[in-house]
């Protein structure tokens, strides 16, 4: 045993003496951020007239209340006519999509659960834990596919949705991926749109859950794909979503599904009984906060002033620690919530284990792909936002000492 | 035709040409209720601590905040860990448990979908059409089961449940029924609680929406059968709901549900993906405006003093037009929201028409049975909440002179 490992097992070892509670696990915004939203809860008030519309204290008016459809319009590029303002967010939108496919089915389209053998869906992967536990949920199989720069494999996915009509859906985080950060290409969503598919109940099901979550001055934009998939004849093929929980507060916010005009009012109709109406007056409250687009562009620069700094902070301890090593591999995302970080193989497991010994909270290894199983044992997912700048520091230096003793116990 | 008759549709047509719009369709609360709430909306502002618990802004905590959970624990007499607070409206957790039944089965039993043959629910009719729309959008067959004054035929339901494994539930309004305003006695709840049924996973789906929705100085109190069941060997039979949509706002408040300990963890661990968390803040605002059970009283008596003069107007129009002519039965229930109409046989959809057409919406005849069919065609469902005293008092002039001419008509 070399001095070298010696000191690293040392620094380990006082980690874990000092009990530490560290927790890097979730995509959560941290109190600052929360912060940034109190106001608006002072935005409706005993005097705010809430005789609008319908009644916005009644029953009344299931998709959503028109201001805040006119913003999120605006936001996704789509008409008034093409949102849908459901709950509070946009994961209870996604749950009861796939509930109702594989229940009732698609409008018009047989019910998942009579497809004769397995309904699968392809996952773009590292990706997002709860698309796949929502398959995991409703038994549907899930097809690991492979991500590279500009998205997920698209030759790949093209052959297997034209060949093979057991194939229903593919989850997609287009812009600053959830965890690897990347952004769909215009190329990538062009042949999402375009492509034909086995299955006429294909489903895109578009999680722009970061569609106005940048963490540089380059404010990225998707092609508009519910546009594009019109324009190739695939008018109801893409549920696009996205939510305020990252923006003002989550589970008091609002969720937000795009689509075809007709599949707002098929999900509209069929969900009338469900949730007779979302909460209309905190709707309103959203929508007084941000009275225009720009209102709410000026509202995540501040998110970034404080959430930025973390990144960085992840990124500039990565590289002083391990530059050099030939360890690991990330890329400092430029919008989103996540650190992809590329271990070598074998690793994943083991470091994240080592940093719970010593108290550090990671997403566990294997959570970002389908089943949980991470066939490289590669993937870690750094959630940066919501430790304070100090535990951050703390963090990343137990997880580097974790990953340089993981490294050297290996080779 | 006799004069009467002629005074009678002279008096119709008046009512038509001047192209009123009246509606007492829907359990809607009225405006001045509304406004009986909207000092809720200053009870949390950017002041407010919201640092409680976990962080109320935040993902955490899925079945509720503490304090409101010990409102209602006290409200229905069981205990916090008894109550899930879910989103914004008790008929979505409704909605939910059967759709978890139906997909996955209760905790530890078979999915509905897989059981040989169809599956049954009893439908004490009539009866609250939310909950047989809810038995139809999952293709559950429904019985009807006749209501007297003390609740569902007892003796009926007993039979059938004892002796058939497919029938998996009932649906009850214990307290003020939507619509015949009955309350189920003591001896009807223990029977529910105590009888013998042949599928084990059978549930009784308790609406106990008006629970606080007293009419009359005595607050009548259903004896609980959460512990009665308890007591007779069925713990985990019935789940409980109640919502604040006719105490603060519809869509705006809480859907509370209550049942066994185990029950409740049940629906929080598989609630868990589909609404990570209600909204708290809301939550709190609740819990803010009734700090005491006693508050959440006070608040009731003020709807009461709006509402009840409502009832009575329509109770005292309904003697002073039909006394004498045998054409009708109703109650001037002694709480909740409606007022039953029972007509001679054959009557209900031609008074529901002539309503219509001279331009006063009710809710539309055989509403009340499953499947709308009321095969006595005798039932008309009163909603008299919603209107004005003056729309109300016009209203009901109008029905019951529609209801002289198509008894006139047809005798």
């Amino acid at each position: 045993m070399t001095d070298s490992i010696k000191r690293l097992e040392k620094e380990y070892r006082k980690f874990v003496s000092e009990g530490i509670e560290l927790n890097m696990e979730r995509g959560w915004p941290c109190r600052e951020q929360l912060d940034l939203s109190m106001p608006m809860l002072d935005l409706v008030t005993s005097d705010t007239d809430l005789c609008l519309e319908n009644d916005y204290r009644g029953y009344a008016g299931t998709a959503g209340i028109a201001p805040l459809k006119k913003l999120f319009a605006e936001v996704l590029q789509v008409t008034e006519e093409q949102i849908y303002i459901g709950g509070t967010m946009s994961t209870t939108i996604m749950y009861d999509l796939i509930n109702k496919a594989v229940l009732f089915g698609f409008d018009g389209f047989l019910p998942w659960k009579d497809f004769p053998g397995k309904v699968k869906f392809l996952c773009p992967s590292p990706g997002y834990e709860k698309h796949f536990n929502i398959c995991k949920t409703f038994g549907i199989e899930m097809i690991q596919i492979p991500m590279n720069d500009s998205g997920p494999d698209m030759d790949l996915v093209e052959n297997l949705v034209k060949n093979d009509d057991s194939i229903k859906g593919i989850w997609c985080v287009p812009l600053y991926s959830n965890p690897t950060g990347i952004i769909y290409s215009d190329e990538t969503v062009c042949r999402l749109a375009r492509m034909q598919s086995k299955a006429a109940d294909f489903r895109i099901m578009w999680d722009n859950a970061y569609c106005v979550h940048h963490l540089t001055d380059e404010e990225y934009r998707i092609i508009n794909i519910i546009d594009e998939c019109a324009k190739c004849g695939h008018p109801n093929r893409v549920f696009e979503f996205t939510s305020t929980s990252k923006i003002t507060f989550p589970g008091g916010g609002v969720g937000v599904c795009a689509s075809s005009v007709d599949n707002i009012k098929w999900l509209t109709r069929t969900s009338l009984l469900q949730l007779k109406s979302g909460d209309k007056i905190n709707q309103l409250r959203h929508a007084k906060f941000f009275p225009t687009v720009q209102s709410l562009r000026d509202h995540m620069k501040k998110h970034r002033d404080i959430i930025k700094p973390k990144f960085d902070l992840v990124d500039l301890v990565l590289h002083e620690q391990l530059d050099g090593w030939d360890v690991a591999e990330w890329i400092n995302p430029k919008g989103g919530y996540f650190i992809n970080l590329k271990l070598l193989n074998g690793m994943a497991r083991d470091v994240w284990q080592k940093c719970k010994d010593a108290g550090l909270s990671i997403t566990p290894a294997g959570s970002t792909f389908p089943y949980g199983e991470d066939r490289e044992d590669a993937y870690l997912r750094l959630a940066p936002t919501y430790p304070s700048m100090e535990e951050l520091e703390q963090a990343m230096q137990l997880l580097c000492i974790a990953i340089k003793i993981s490294y050297t116990e290996k080779h």
